[in-house]
């Protein structure tokens, strides 16, 4: 490590002569390695851009000229090169460096990314800042080739192709090389135009700039691709880019002159690099996937076989098991994920049904609309998501499903705090933002039992439903073969005490539950949020002398605001204490951690109580022993 | 109108000799004129699609066959041809017929469109669905240039071109033509592609389907295009589509025989025609934009010149001039938006300022991420939008603006109800999704002036801030030159009264003062909807028996809900009224009529009041009469 350890700062690594680019990349690969077997964090991805970073911050003028990292996930090793190197063994961990680019933390962090394909937005108006300042620097986006098939990519195209005097240059870095599963026509098109360039620069002898693994899969493709039109331009430069490509992202040699060729030219550039993922390490390279995200693992050894079923589902786990039962019994069911197979635990529904498993790309706003068309045609689509990522298809949903009463479910993974992966894919706004829209329907399971009884519930309901679940395991309630409702529209009443009431919505059931024995308070499971039960909610209020929400989600217009409506249309005036998580962007830490600091836990919601009703908690407690 | 009064349904029109097209085109052009003329609404985009009308219903067999029509406002030739010909006179009227495809109205209106570029995402659903049922139906969405530029199109793109056994047909309805201003790559590729296909096709004699007025176009693109690299394969055929065309939509001897062609295949099939907007209408034809929606008028005289100036200017033209004297003030100002140009009141700032001035296309999503880029850099975006389109870029303005606490502006336009446009373009969410958001300042303007003074306080406000305000003219408030701010976070009393205090927002100040007025309240005018002016909510609660909060948005989560949050946050306890819009989707109708419906004018505001506080408002009158 001894030129790594020299480099604190980009312009320490600009001064090394180019023939030490290459051991410097070894030095970073084994640094990444060893730092992501320590602490977990994304591997594959990082392992993947080593060369491209160092030629980046070798040949760009940083943190002038600008990097903006599309997803951010690939920006360890632009961490390492900044001035983080030392820090990297907090990485995702509270008060730590964050798993993706971040401008509070570092100057070389243009624009925090984490959701994709937004970077070539994000760089386009950074070139048209400097080109409206009369400045020289140039910005370009790092873009893998699975981001670029969101429709804000697109857009960004569309617009960054007819500004003709920028300094933008956008690199797609290709490392699928996929011939299946293709989710779509943008992945077979750059495997066709890998194909074609790899082939004729064969042809060319001295001038092939891929290597041999990549031209042998070029061969491949190149059987697959027979009888297909091979365009004369490339899909990029109609949008009007210079194309370069393809190269060897993993060869300085190519890069490194090629950035400096591209650098030199003004008007949007495209370049297109293919890369491995897990590149240089051969048990990441044969399961790129595996080590897309890991846990500390120990690299001499890999990712050791998971541990055997602990006997508690994850969350994902129960819905992945509910959609295949489902399917089983309703053949009109299909299932939609936005490139999210195993994150959402659509692996065995794909291969039970393959047929009526749609993987749609990163593609939310599609996933969504598209939804819309087969539920119009009588079918019943489950579209499974993430909570964070339900944003990017919030007028879908409003304009496409709900306006018209569609049926469609939607399976809301990770809603609530997420832990390592921070403020970017906090799941907190789902309850405010699906509650305003008429003809919504929105549970949140308080366990995993009832998290397949809502998912059934939903998928019943004959319009658009939501089932919000938290990320990770839940209490570890045996989940029931059953595919039976709960009572639509019902909360339930899961302790009694008196004075206080408190309605817990979804993960907080349980520590509510606690609190509630602790303090001799009344619990309720609401479980649904819209409709709120609201006969439930004005029962409690006649029969206690105060009533306390707690919910997994912001406090600005959730759960709690919704009970409070219900009081304030029923003309019931109530003493009344919202919980839930505050109006700030959580950080990224352990998840029982940030859910304590927000008073979430057991310990938190009896202390808030017992601040906010001294007496009333006093004398219950004291009547109580 | 001997033919088209025979027409009560598409089989009628099936029955029809081929011959007799054309002059039911003539009928049907002449009787879309006439009726538009009558009740206004969607005029251009309406003549420019007659003769693709009548050829879609001739050979595909609707119902069966399904056809979603993008954006919908051209779907008045459809409407009229499917049995609702005599309602047309009640176009966009209370429970008249709505001015954009309904499945409520018609087995014919297989998917509710509105917002744009949703179609293809919706038939590919619909073709799914037959696939999956084993039946042989079609799907065909109409889709047109403008809407192509929209991220969601292309990710249904991306996902069709792929399917290869579908029964999918997506016709590209160009109308645009357009050289310049070209807002994107696509709108220039689309003529380049015109201009090679059409200069191929006249080299060709007897083979030319462009009419000579389109050739003419061709010829100065062909001039215009020298030098580019023509494609051997279009960019529909990279994303897997079998493209046919561009060919003359308005020729029913192209038209009929190249749809019937195309049903025939199977696969993603891709027509693009050429089409005038406003076609048959010299007045339209001419002014295409001017005779886009129109009100009523006299179609033998054309739209007369507007009235001059009322004096009351809309608060559109407000944000326009705001944005333009904010422009000679600060040179780090830049304006954005996506595609609104004349509805957003930027015409005069693009004149003054066409290099701050972005037009992204029907691109919302990368409008509000470009805006983030920009800001990175210290400049400072305005981004103009309706309430109802920001639903679009609800991600990106978490993600990637709010998260980063960037500097950027959202003049939020059509806040609240809509009137004719309906329940599609219905601004009642923003607050609701918005509040929820951390970082978030959000204004709400109870007239002209203040609209105004908002606009330079979130401005001025070094983060993220969005000032709402509604469509249309507001009470007419003289509206000052100055650059002033307002109070931060500060509310202010503008009715002194007694026992009852109204917290109004927006634009329910006027109907609230006149409601206050009359029943002797306290009127308050929030300004803030966040950061919520809680010392005056509490002031408040404490000087009065009760509050009422009043706003043009819906109660689930809105400003009402805030003031809630307050109260439980400080312990208060205290009679709440909150009156907003329901939770239902408002369907269109008279912008008065339907806020009154919704109790939200001074009687309505009165009465709620005296409903729910019956003694207590009796006394307060009797006390002060």
């Amino acid at each position: 490590m001894n030129l790594l350890q020299a480099i604190d700062d980009p312009s320490a690594l600009r001064r090394l002569p180019r023939a030490q680019l290459e051991p410097l990349a070894r030095e970073l690969r084994q640094f990444l390695l060893e730092s992501v077997a320590r602490t977990g964090g994304h591997l594959s991805s990082n392992l993947g851009t080593v060369e491209l970073t160092i030629a980046l911050h070798y040949v760009f003028d940083t943190p002038r000229d600008r990097i903006v990292w599309d997803v951010g996930h690939q920006s360890y090793g632009h961490k390492v090169l900044t001035g983080r190197r030392e820090r990297m063994g907090s990485l995702r961990q509270q008060g730590g460096l964050s798993g993706f680019p971040r401008r509070s933390e570092s100057v070389y962090d243009t624009f925090g990314t984490a959701h994709s394909s937004t970077s070539i937005s994000a760089a386009l108006g950074m070139a048209q800042a400097a080109r409206l300042c009369g400045e020289d620097r140039h910005a370009v986006a790092v873009i893998g080739d699975g981001a670029m098939s969101a429709g804000l990519a697109y857009e960004a195209m569309n617009n960054a192709g007819i500004a003709g005097d920028l300094r933008l240059l956008v690199i797609l870095n290709d490392n699928e090389m996929s011939i299946s599963p293709a989710v779509g026509a943008l992945s077979r098109y750059l495997a066709r135009l890998l194909s074609s360039h790899a082939v004729a620069a064969a042809k060319q002898a001295g001038q092939a700039v891929l290597p041999e693994p990549v031209l042998e899969v070029a061969r491949r493709l190149e059987e697959h691709a027979k009888g297909m039109v091979l365009p004369a331009a490339t899909l990029f430069e109609h949008f009007g880019f210079d194309y370069v490509g393809p190269i060897d992202g993993h060869d300085l040699d190519a890069l490194v002159p090629t950035l400096e060729n591209l650098r030199a030219r003004t008007g949007p550039q495209f370049l297109h690099i293919i890369t491995k993922k897990g590149r240089g390490y051969k048990l990441a390279e044969a399961e790129p996937t595996r080590y897309h995200g890991t846990g500390k693992f120990d690299h001499a050894l890999g990712l050791t076989a998971p541990a055997p079923a602990a006997g508690k589902p994850s969350y994902t786990e129960v819905f992945g098991d509910w959609l295949c039962d489902m399917a089983a019994a309703d053949p009109r069911l299909v299932g939609i994920t936005p490139a999210m197979r195993e994150g959402s635990g659509l692996v065995r529904f794909e291969q039970l049904y393959p047929e009526r498993y749609f993987d749609v790309g990163i593609a939310e706003q599609h996933a969504v609309t598209f939804a819309g068309g087969l539920a119009a045609e009588g079918m019943k689509p489950v579209v499974a998501i993430y909570s964070t990522f339900l944003q990017r298809a919030y007028d879908q949903l409003i304009h496409d499903v709900a306006l018209q009463d569609l049926d469609v479910t939607f399976a809301i993974d990770r809603a609530g705090l997420v832990g390592a992966d921070g403020a970017t894919h906090a799941g907190n706004y789902d309850i405010a933002y699906l509650r305003c829209v008429p003809n919504m329907v929105l549970m949140a399971a308080s366990d995993e039992n009832e998290c397949r009884r809502m998912l059934s519930t939903a998928y019943r309901h004959p319009g658009p439903a939501a089932v919000r679940f938290p990320r990770g395991t839940g209490p570890g309630v045996a989940v029931e073969e059953t595919l039976e409702e709960i009572a639509f529209g019902r909360g339930e009443i899961r302790h009694e005490g008196r004075g206080t009431a408190i309605l817990a919505f979804g993960s907080m059931l349980a520590p509510s539950l606690a609190a509630g024995r602790t303090l001799g308070a009344t619990v309720a499971n609401m479980r649904f949020i819209k409709p709120l039960d609201g006969e439930l909610v004005l029962r409690l209020a006649r029969t206690h002398a105060r009533l306390v929400t707690v919910e997994e989600g912001c406090l600005m217009g959730g759960a709690g605001a919704a009970v409070a409506e219900a009081l304030a249309a029923a003309g019931v005036v109530k003493p009344l204490l919202m919980l839930g998580l505050p109006d700030i962007f959580v950080q990224h830490g352990d998840p029982a951690a940030l859910l304590a600091a927000a008073g979430l836990d057991a310990d938190g919601i009896a202390a808030a109580i017992r601040r906010r009703f001294p007496d009333e908690q006093g004398r219950r407690v004291a009547n109580d022993s």
